[in-house]
């Protein structure tokens, strides 16, 4: 396959795709919900090939987790898609409608993209929630996924493919395309290709935004922070922490560096150390931080058997001394460290003088993805929430809400750390941009320059 | 000046501008309308020597006219900023309000972009237009004016970062680039700057385009269409083509090629040439519009007294014969010669079958800017509006009214014809970004993950 020419194929077709009725979008979705209970078996087959593949090749068991599509899976896959039937039409909304003068009415009005290259991590439900969201927002659509999945993708993608194509869909709706170099090839099809939405490593998503023309939307890292304010209560904070740390550790939205305002520092380290150490969190910090947690091993405040109780740090064993004392170690760590996305059980740690420099810290370090604040001050928290340029920024709950599908918008096709278009969880509306329609009956601008006519501006 | 060290500056200055106040911004607004009344004769002197420098370097008469900054320019550069005053706040609108679960509440809100660099032709009023755009929108920006209103320029500047900074915004809120070696520096600052707005010739957009990894926000080229319907109203129609190419055909969102419906090309083509050429314009086609031409000439339908009589064309000489016949001729173009922008007296002629082919080659050989259909016919005009891939869709206007002062804006940035983030016309809305915030009371994912809570997603 040659995908510069199939992408000009596609972008011929995408005006049609982008003209398709709701009607027809929405029932294009039923129908790829009813061929995929229709071959489960099927499907369950070809997956049950790459997971064997997967083992055979000796895969780690985390990653091979992610691999399985089971009875669970395509029911919550099929769930999704039965929502997304039900979401609002993202296309042909008015958002503007204003008569210019007499007779000449300008309309905004939302469009798709037209075509957009999604290349997505080894997750067989990730094919089936992306092709909905662009089938659903009238966008065409060129896919490309993990290699581990590559059997159950085929399987996939033909009947979700072959399921929009029955519903009256433009047989280039959708695309896939199999080999890993065809991805430098799709890089190049600027002009036919709108949009590029790469997940994966950061690595990865950083080649693809420095080897294309192509506007890229998506995030290459995710340095989230957590501010642990004066005005913080350990016992709400601390349960926060190690959810933002430890529920996920992989993913982009888990929290990277905690900042510590250096009035608690002595109090509040014990308690939230623990806690986190409880759960296998490695330490890594300041000179300041290293030093002030030996004093407080030395004074008995870390590690034994007083420090965190009565607090529910969610964690069975925080408050034992059942954890080897050299798991408080704390690895000193330069400034520019800082800037280190983990996606691991590590944590970076650092103590702050106030909100002003934590808000100027996260700014300088972060990734502008999702960042939070635990304080019960008011002012505190109104002061990060504005100054703090990030995409999501939070007050008292965990990092990892930021998600499509936690924020309602059914699913997402990726979170944008970019400040243009989209940002944050990118659901339908990112998918789609609007066009200026403008109705006359003869108007001509010279007669305005002229001043002979006047424009009224009149919203309706 | 070190270029990258100076938008460092401002990237940590952007926090504190797009706090600012709605009413600080707004007294900075008025504050620059005072100064430039207070300061008007020097402004003028400036200005007169810029003029005098250009005319010693025998500039173009056309472009000296652009850069002469008089009563009439500064009266109406003072009219948009009082207009803007008025315009409501792009700033800290909420789009989404929704409660998540039981106290767990998102809002979407509008933000500034950050820091903006704009690079802009010499035009005094320019400088005044983008610098009080961007305060309004709460943005620090760059600027980088035209070389030939050097000392306007500075001037103007020194006045209008004064009036801003004696208004309470940050000191860093403006910063005025002065040499052209600097906008290389500029476009090497990622990370500090947010976005980049160069308005100018093809090439130097596109060298922008091709020489950053900030994102870009403009147009290379404005090709824009006029395809003329079997169903035209010739009389209104005639008009509208002769103002989109004329009335000011350097600019972007003249026209540059117009379309003819085969059937009414023998009957239509006269009046619509006669109409061109009486306004000086030069002819490229089509082998078979050359050909229909030489036969049309021949036959007495073109050039000869009759044609277009009748018809008010909004040109004195149009129906009489004063022309040469030789301006009539029609110089004969390849297919891909239809991607060319003119910005001049020249237009592009093709005969296509109907809408369908009409909507084709727009969006195979246009620059997604401003197309228009002339019809009576509601279907044709739907079909055209629908399938054409543009920022602008117009029926029975001229391809000029693409502007954002028109569209009642009050101003534009510039004008994109990107898909994403701002299409069209940029004015305080295409300068704004969002950002999530979510406030809790010590919400965890795992609580959510593991089934314990649900989400509900109630919008306010």
């Amino acid at each position: 396959m040659v995908v510069r020419e199939e992408a000009r194929k596609m972008k011929l077709a995408a005006p049609h795709m982008a003209a398709a009725s709701e009607e027809t979008r929405n029932a294009a979705l039923a129908k790829i919900i009813e061929t995929l209970e229709e071959n489960r078996d099927a499907i369950f087959r070809e997956n049950a090939a790459d997971v064997q593949a997967a083992e055979d090749a000796n895969v780690a068991k985390a990653v091979i987790k992610r691999l399985k599509f089971d009875e669970n899976k395509l029911r919550d896959a099929i769930a999704g898609i039965r929502q997304m039937i039900g979401l609002e039409d993202p296309v042909g909304k008015v958002t503007l409608r204003r008569e210019l003068d007499e007779g000449l009415v300008l309309q905004r009005v939302s469009v798709p993209i037209g075509v957009i290259g999604v290349i997505f991590e080894a997750r067989p439900d990730a094919l089936i929630q992306i092709s909905a969201l662009c089938i659903k927002s009238g966008n065409c659509a060129i896919l490309k996924g993990g290699k581990e999945t590559a059997r159950t993708n085929k399987i996939l993608f033909g009947l979700v493919h072959g399921a929009a194509v029955a519903a009256g869909l433009p047989e280039s709706c959708l695309l896939q395309v199999e080999l890993h170099n065809e991805i430098d090839e799709l890089l190049k099809c600027q002009g036919d290709v709108d949009l590029l939405i790469p997940r994966g490593s950061n690595q990865f998503v950083q080649y693809i935004m420095d080897n294309t023309n192509i506007p890229v939307m998506g995030h290459a890292a995710g340095i989230c922070h957590i501010y642990l304010d004066e005005k913080a209560d350990l016992a709400k904070s601390v349960p926060v922490i190690v959810d933002a740390k430890t529920q996920y550790p992989a993913v982009c939205n888990a929290v990277e560096t905690l900042l510590v305002n250096r009035k608690i520092a002595a109090d509040a380290l014990p308690v939230v150390l623990e806690a986190l150490v409880a759960k296998g969190v490695k330490l890594r910090g300041t000179k300041e931080v290293a030093e002030l947690v030996k004093v407080l091993q030395a004074a008995g405040k870390l590690g034994g058997q007083k420090a965190g109780a009565g607090v529910d740090v969610t964690c069975q064993n925080a408050g034992e001394s059942l954890i080897d004392a050299g798991a408080y170690d704390v690895e000193v760590m330069g400034e520019e460290d800082f800037a280190t996305e983990y996606t691991d059980l590590i944590i970076s740690l650092k103590l702050v003088e106030d909100v002003a420099e934590a808000a100027d810290h996260v700014n300088k370090f972060g990734s502008h993805h999702t960042d939070c604040i635990l304080t019960e001050d008011d002012a505190a928290a109104e002061y990060f929430l504005q100054m703090v340029d990030s995409a999501g920024v939070y007050r008292n709950c965990s990092t990892r809400f930021a998600d499509g599908f936690r924020y309602g918008f059914g699913a997402e096709v990726g979170v944008s750390t970019g400040k243009l278009h989209a940002r944050g969880p990118v659901g339908l509306e990112g998918l789609v941009t609007y066009k200026y329609r403008l109705i006359g009956n003869g108007q001509l601008v010279g007669d305005y320059v002229s001043g002979k006519k006047q424009f009224h501006h009149r919203d309706f």
